[in-house]
């Protein structure tokens, strides 16, 4: 869902880098028909390579991102200083392996970060979108990266991967184009959001759509972004995003003034407040506040087994490929409940499919964190996959 | 923590009710030393009391409230159809039984609901303090507390009782005049919060100052009410003090509209949205902002063994009164390990102490909430309290 933490912990030594890797632009001409009935009559996507295509094109790698993440999975952009969001398992020798795949990265429509989103220009009109751009569904991201897909000549993913969010456009693929992929990845993820889930996104919708600075959406022609309503929805989404006890490891109580005065508090600050204050801050700088409510939009309505009455099963029977489901312990916003109950019903679908439960902290956001089991997981599984590129 | 969720569960029938309840107010002209070392040179409080004070006052009860709470514990106001925050656990025959106890509940200093706070006229400008109130500690809640038992005749507590905020404030009791209670009860509460509960505090906090309407806290002399910030502060709390099962089985992913129609979401919400945004609505209504604040910078600066060398044992062994420690299990924000936390110092302190550890759904909210083995062992030790009333 973000790769905020990434910064978290003590990164061990990455001797293995993709280096330094260039995002590449993709228009597309041809009219995209969305869930909603809405057409997108021309768009870019930005996007991502990493390794080569072999010969037969087998070994090709679609990675989906989060709510807050992009097509900058792994590498260094020139003059950057930090790899992008997932370079602990990208790259060269590591689980989803460079040397051996061709990895796809693709920002997904309706982002903030050179695909086609609210920030773009309407063909239409020659403004900017904003909150005029179409609602997405995951089956429309899903459909937007198949062009990419053939365009690039390939016809069979060996594997889609994604965390979250992206696990949910990775099942999506399972049941929507089931030949064309092999092994579907599905990492903290769930088929379908809790109400509580839902009620932590609609607290973040309501802090944009309440800045006054907001103007329903149309804060481009105003000059202006509602940076107090986007901080204080990454301050709650950060919070969620970790477990209780990673946040005590990190913070504690510790207060930010050296000394604890009882009485004056008017300057001194737990840390933990100083750093949700400045996450939000930075956060709110460089993220589109229309795409972050798009984006919990996309999650909240994603429901994977809506079409098939409600039942995981059926939904899942439609499937064809292997499925690898992975949760972490401490992450209360897509529980291990939320995985179990899509390893379930893959079993009960019949479906081959691999579960790990990983004991780790830090929440939701292990995902995106190192951790010995998760690594070692991931690496076995991905040698399967790689087994069956010719 | 809240009485938000009264109105959650169907309640069942109460035959036995206090029936109508006046406020009282008291005014105070000695002054208040706080532990901030700034004075209250005069001050009000509300208060209302339940039952009849016996010959040798030995009956008498003090309910300290929560981050929203207030005097109004038990009973109906005239005209009103909902009854105080706790009635379900107050009155004839209930737990804390209205005929065998004189029940004493106060609105707090810096509260908005009588008692002098942050919307009461500063004596010494003739306006409305606003965010010059002082900020306020649990020690400070108890003297003044202790200033109307002393008014009302009684040397000694029968029991002190309160939930969450208002465990804090019984627990501190315990410690400060430790000769002046039997009984200490002490329900989904903490020696001190966590670093994620801090963080939520933030988050609330954040939203209120944030919003232009807040002008630094002197709202008021604008004219205004920082309604936006207030409402968040009340969503992110509301979604906090209830379990995801709780939430999950009251809302489900229903949808407000009676039908889904994918890609229209313009106009249909989940249930659960437009519930907290209507919860959010009324509390902005009638809460004062700057009491917002000041609750929950008690509740993060509340730590219980602070002065005792960080060693709750040591903190304990300073009381002498009986303690009876209550948790829920569905409660996230004070877990029953913050509870067990309690008991176990107790337990270390060589100090008597009983613990129920209640199944429950609904979270923090499940101790205002009807549940039968709370009300079992709450009226089992109430029982015994009664019993050492002469």
């Amino acid at each position: 869902m973000s790769e905020q933490s990434v910064d978290n912990v003590a990164t061990e030594s990455q001797p293995q880098s993709i280096g330094i890797v260039t995002p590449q632009s993709q228009h597309f001409d041809q009219p995209l028909v969305l869930a909603s009935g809405r057409v997108l009559s021309e768009y870019d996507v930005v996007y991502e390579t990493y390794g080569e295509l072999n010969a037969d094109k087998s070994n090709a790698i679609l990675i989906c991102h989060a709510l807050s993440g992009h097509h900058h999975a792994a590498g260094f952009h020139q003059g950057d200083k930090k790899p992008g969001w997932w370079d602990h398992y990208i790259g060269p020798g590591k689980p989803i392996d460079s040397q051996r795949f061709f990895i796809v990265s693709m920002n997904n429509l309706g982002g903030c970060h050179g695909s086609t989103g609210p920030t773009s220009i309407n063909p239409e009109t020659g403004k900017a979108w904003q909150s005029d751009f179409p609602h997405m569904r995951c089956r429309d991201w899903v459909n937007s990266q198949r062009n990419l897909m053939k365009l690039l000549g390939i016809d069979q993913w060996a594997a889609v991967i994604g965390g979250s969010l992206g696990g949910m456009q990775a099942m999506r693929w399972a049941l929507e184009y089931p030949d064309e992929l092999r092994h579907c990845i599905v990492i903290a993820s769930a088929t379908k959001l809790t109400a509580q889930n839902i009620a932590f996104n609609e607290v973040a919708r309501q802090a944009i759509s309440s800045d006054p600075d907001f103007h329903d959406g149309f804060y481009i022609d105003h000059n202006v972004i509602p940076k107090r309503g986007l901080r204080l929805a990454r301050m709650v989404g950060h919070i969620t995003y970790l477990s209780e006890d990673g946040m005590g490891q990190k913070f504690g109580r510790e207060l930010k003034a050296g000394s604890f005065m009882l009485g004056s508090d008017d300057d001194v600050e737990f840390q933990v407040e100083s750093y949700l204050r400045y996450q939000g801050d930075m956060f709110s700088e460089v993220f589109d506040a229309n795409t972050y409510i798009l984006m919990t939009k996309a999650l909240d309505y994603f429901d994977l087994a809506r079409e098939y009455g409600d039942d995981a099963i059926a939904a899942f029977s439609h499937a064809k490929c292997s499925f690898f489901v992975v949760s972490f312990t401490s992450d209360w916003r897509f529980s291990t409940q939320r995985s179990r109950e899509i390893v379930d019903a893959l079993v009960a679908a019949n479906k081959p499919v691999s579960y790990a439960e990983i004991e780790a902290d830090f929440g939701h956001d292990a995902f995106l964190i190192p951790n010995k089991r998760y690594e070692n997981v991931f690496h076995a599984y991905m040698q399967r996959v790689a087994e069956g590129c010719q």
